[in-house]
């Protein structure tokens, strides 16, 4: 079980933040934001350190039911891409100063050593079978696939990092992310099936009938007992039986990382799934949970508001792979240097404001 | 007038980032925002050089009025506690590598010039006169105003800046800002007012019925063509009549580099009411225009809908200053890197999405 925060520390931080030389709570959500990262550390001088961005890449079963826009292979093209530098998720790093660690937790193509030496290997399978069928993955497998994120988290911490952030390549893989959704929060599920990289009504359509077979199929094999042998509830039998290796991963990951008491950025649609999963292993994440970015994917707005979630950025990205948390560092930085950075109103000599 | 900005390019830039290794639109706001700084600077590799914030400082005779929960002396101690840098601005311009520009265009306050070599004294007089009972400034303290800006401007242009922030301090000013809104956007004045630094219901009641007073005013006077000896159209006589020098400072700042062809960032609701009077004088200004942020003043939601702006920050920040505008630059770095360094999908060897 994680670390409740300490709420005791709430009124000194607050009154830190009050006096700071400005009206009462006119630096908005960044004196939220101030607030979080304070209890996180458990300080008034919070700081960021070593920012680290892990993005784990897998494929997807239920791709072969044509849910996706995209095809297979563009997972492993843009792995490459990713290592060579040429993604967004580069870019966005590089500008915000973030150690960025690729990892094939299960990408349907065997990368050589050479050239790829970027990609960390950490395969369990040639991509999750296909749950129309029956679950994605064994309960083996979904251990392995915790255990992968755990490792890359300790990893980053190892090296001082404070801050973390996640992303994922997977082509089908707002397919798992919406049936989440829906059976996580028990919103209907039409409403939480979207276009992905870009399906049109008619995919749409056939993404939610394909989907819906698939979760029929899992709520009669739950009833009776007959997945992995257990029947948990919170639904937490549907993290292995729909998820891919490369969101286990992020989920174990985010796991890790509040244990270590580490700040979460969390991205769009997929990883917002993923913490939403994360919380119903153990609810306490939430507070380790900065949410970067409300995408256009349908649904997302829908899943952060039943979460509780209130996302930094709205700029309708949905391209994934971590980019929504990664534009949002800026205003963490902003919010660790106001409470480390602003003058005071006693020590400036101003009138104070009401 | 401005020089229109050249459409015929937009093609050839948004084929550009169409091709770039992303689903068409996958960056949402970052490809417009990258489409309209390719746009300013008529090529497909911009660049952002030595971005510069200027903050202009003055009071208003309507603060009498008690239109404002702050006393009008927190003007003057902001500007000296900006000077030293423990301001919201300051951090924000370290943050984000601005040079700092502070200029007194009529704080009612005489700084001194020991300790407050940083404040730049173009001061046309100790705060406008009440508008309730007349025109705030004449024709020649307009002209100064527009001047003081402008000025500025070249400073920065001089120095290589190619974008440019503004921010204002002025205990009151969300007052002529709100009557502009009403004047130039045609909007019901109660629609305008706000609680400014933190006015209560009572507060607001008080300011409206002070502004409306004003603006009778002032539209009978206008009728008579008893004001400056000129009927305006388009409100522009506005302007100077409500205006502070601060206001009409940043108006000229913000035509200036329109000129020059650098981008604009726009900042809160003050900011945002000196860029639609800008627009009134020269419409064209507005492609330069990138609006940062949209604050938790009543009414600049409405303002920006009605000016067919989209900010690209909702934090709810109410501190004025630039700050808001400042927090957004990162955005502007992101989607000049996009064009720059994104790789496209030729040269990624993926395949391309639809």
């Amino acid at each position: 079980m994680l670390q409740e925060i300490d709420d005791s520390f709430v009124p000194m931080l607050q009154k830190k933040i009050d006096n700071l030389n400005k009206p009462k709570g006119a630096l908005g959500t960044l004196e939220s934001l101030a607030l979080q990262i304070g209890l996180i550390q458990h300080t008034l001088t919070p700081s960021l350190t070593n920012p680290c961005h892990v993005l784990f890449g897998g494929d997807h079963g239920i791709e072969h039911e044509h849910v996706s826009v995209s095809p297979r292979e563009v997972t492993w093209q843009q792995m490459i891409n990713f290592g060579r530098g040429g993604g967004g998720v580069n870019m966005f790093c590089r500008q915000h100063g973030f150690d960025l660690h690729i990892v094939d937790v299960g990408v349907d193509h065997d990368f050589g050593p050479i050239n790829h030496g970027h990609i960390i290997n950490r395969k369990i399978a040639h991509g999750t079978r296909d749950f129309l069928f029956g679950p994605a993955m064994t309960m083996e497998e979904y251990e392995q696939a915790l255990a992968v994120g755990a490792e890359m988290t300790d990893k980053c911490h190892g090296k001082g990092c404070n801050v973390i952030s996640f992303g994922e390549m997977g082509i089908a893989n707002t397919s798992p992310s919406s049936i989440w959704m829906h059976l996580m929060l028990d919103i209907p599920l039409e409403k939480c099936v979207g276009a992905g990289s870009g399906l049109n009504d008619e995919g749409i359509r056939h993404k939610y009938d394909v989907l819906k077979s698939c979760v029929d199929k899992y709520l009669t094999a739950m009833k009776s007992q007959n997945i992995y042998n257990v029947k948990r509830k919170d639904f937490i039998s549907a993290i292995p039986y729909f998820g891919g290796y490369e969101m286990v991963a992020a989920i174990g990951a985010m796991l890790r990382a509040a244990e270590h008491r580490m700040i979460i950025l969390v991205d769009g649609f997929i990883m917002t799934a993923c913490m939403l999963a994360a919380s119903k292993i153990d609810k306490n994440i939430m507070s380790y949970a900065v949410f970067g970015h409300c995408g256009d994917e349908s649904g997302h707005k829908m899943m952060l508001d039943a979460m509780g979630a209130h996302p930094l950025l709205s700029l309708g990205l949905r391209l994934g792979e971590g980019t929504g948390a990664l534009c949002a560092y800026p205003l963490l930085q902003s919010a660790v240097n106001m409470l480390n950075e602003m003058d005071n109103f006693e020590h400036a000599n101003i009138t104070k404001y009401f």
